[in-house]
């Protein structure tokens, strides 16, 4: 198979964006990454989006998109993996530019989610969950999460307070990111006094939901000095895996074992290991997840996510940089866009274009989309290449 | 790239399967294909469904369905494209196969469209059209393709009796296909009776929702000899192209170009012509759909689709049999699932498999699936392997 490189990356910034429909946003982030790869078609589009059926009575996204951004005719499809729908269709992207069925892909992850009431936009979250044994009972993503948190917070002997690290880190990086909704820092008082939404999760433990698309451009690792000179970003590893829907299903609710099989399936095919990591754009939709996801990404000892987030590990002058430009916590959760953001910041980082957030000499960056309460799992690993 | 080939076929009856779910429904087709192929395990699974969202709550369905039919852990992921959902997500799957991705790939196209009112399905079909300006003007699939069908009659001075040979023969081919839904001949004096829906698309002009599940299993041709001593079909072309959603954005609304392109794309890879087809599952979700495609896929000049119909080429005894196993009309057409039950057809003719119905000594046949009214347009051509 060949290597695959992003020569182009795109992005609208995350906000409520009432004056855009879903179409333009799409045709936003899309051509200013054909713009910034400096190409002028593309064989194929792969649009990442989990919610435009219920929020917005539209489905068909592939054509659609392909069409209104000016390549009608084009292979387009829409890929679903709740709110990893993002990386996975970057993940078939790759496979298509990998496998030799297209030379220039592009991939778009796109989602409206507040021109609508909250209800909606919750329930509809919900469909990531299993409908006939977690949704009918009532509870929420956020609920799921409280869950989880309070579950973990009972086995390790862990503090609410003890997750702060994680979303004074994200807010503190979403400051540098024009692009991120919640750029605003926070202390750790006002993490422990925030709202609460489903105890022990409060609002600053969660993610915001927002409107936004991001979207890259695909091409062979040996093409790309055709499109640019510099700044072409490879990538090392793609790996998608999966795990049960329902949280009561997995052996063990503390442990995501669909993020450890796909970490270390992405890390033997990139011949790396987590210690090799400049930074790692983790799936932080609430704080238990990112606790979580480093322990089964190999980052931490069972148990010990949380400590990174107290220890300042996770900062970008700690060990290992998390959410470098605000994560989902602060940079926003268009839920089937996220997954492409992760990897447009973390192409950022490599190009050296993070401004005031630049992870100094990062040349390895991993980033990893969740959909669901962990049963689908994509990594992709990226290195600078030039 | 690799050959690809088509080791195992399962489907479910299309029907109103009030005690089945969606993924019980899936779950039945996969194993009834995994066990054609002797296949006990495999590496993907790509889900073709395009309802389940707005149906029935629930998103996510490819790690549900690989969990749910045993297979937890591996790559899954739903693939949308409207009414091509399910040969989208076979065109997925043999990149993936074709590319090196995978060694041993399933495909689901599954669809439960049934447990619920009439008037949201109609209104969830609709999303398949352009949501901003076809949509919001209370058009739903009936009326555009009453639409086509009236500016059809007109241009080429065609009568409505003309189109009945597509009913009369899609009813005739259900006949021997014990997973149709609508195995009862018909009449042209029934045809010219049947209630009108959207003048002058009739009852039997029209394809019948129902609730169903097929799927298929593939591997590289080399190595489906380690599964099954005969009966393999190798993918000769797979290709997917894409046109405006909204008809009105078409220079001409009574050309599918998406159908052209996508035809000869897969004519060009397999080097075969239209004339060296033993059979087409052509996309009949109306018989103005028919005569169209029959059009833009090369099998008859511009505007005499129809006469094929009438002069009885399309039947199991004419030049080209289309709808041999009573294509969506009869066997039914649960959107999503639709695809995979075309080329689980074609394959059944390619293996002899057919029964009354079989197509003496077919070898190369042809498998269409539209999204829309013609704006996503998969092609697979298969042929017997041995």
């Amino acid at each position: 198979m060949r290597d695959v490189s992003i020569i182009g990356i795109g992005q609208t910034r995350v906000d409520e964006h009432w004056d855009r429909s879903l179409r333009h946003l799409a045709n936003d982030a899309i051509l200013a990454a054909m713009q910034d790869a400096h190409a002028e078609t593309a064989d194929a589009l792969y649009v990442g989006n989990m919610l435009s059926g219920t929020l917005t009575r539209q489905e068909h996204l592939g054509a659609l998109i392909a069409d209104f951004v000016g390549l009608r005719g084009i292979e387009a499809v829409k890929v679903e993996a709740a709110c990893g729908s993002g990386a996975a269709a970057l993940r078939l992207a790759y496979g298509a530019v990998a496998g030799g069925l297209h030379d220039l892909a592009l991939v778009c992850g796109v989602e409206k989610m507040t021109d609508t009431s909250h209800g909606e936009t919750t329930a509809g979250l919900m469909m990531a969950a299993d409908a006939d044994w977690e949704s009918v009972h009532g509870l929420t993503f956020v609920s799921i999460n409280a869950l989880l948190m309070r579950r973990y917070m009972y086995e390790y002997n862990v503090r609410h307070a003890d997750f702060a690290g994680f979303s004074v880190n994200a807010h503190r990086n979403a400051i540098g990111n024009p692009n991120a909704m919640f750029p605003q820092a926070i202390t750790p008082e006002q993490f422990a006094k925030a709202r609460m939404i489903a105890d022990p999760v409060n609002l600053l433990d969660s993610s915001g939901i927002g409107d936004g698309a991001a979207a890259l451009v695909l091409c062979p690792t040996a093409m790309a000095r055709e499109y640019r000179s510099r700044g072409a970003v490879r990538i090392r590893a793609s790996s998608m895996s999966t795990d049960a829907v329902a949280v009561h299903d997995r052996p063990d609710p503390l442990w995501l074992t669909a993020v450890q099989l796909s970490s270390f399936k992405a890390y033997q095919q990139a011949g790396v290991g987590p210690q090799d990591m400049d930074l790692f754009e983790v799936h932080d939709a609430f704080t238990i997840m990112s606790a979580m996801s480093l322990e089964a990404a190999g980052f931490a000892p069972r148990g010990q996510g949380v400590w990174l987030a107290r220890d300042g590990a996770i900062t970008r002058e700690g060990r290992i940089p998390i959410c470098t430009m605000g994560g989902l916590k602060a940079r926003g959760h268009p839920v089937g866009a996220t997954g492409v953001y992760q990897v447009v910041e973390v192409a950022q980082q490599l190009r050296g274009e993070a401004g005031t957030n630049q992870i100094p000499g990062a040349r390895l960056g991993m980033a990893q989309n969740i959909g669901g309460s962990g049963a689908t799992v994509i990594t992709h690993i990226l290195e600078a290449q030039d």
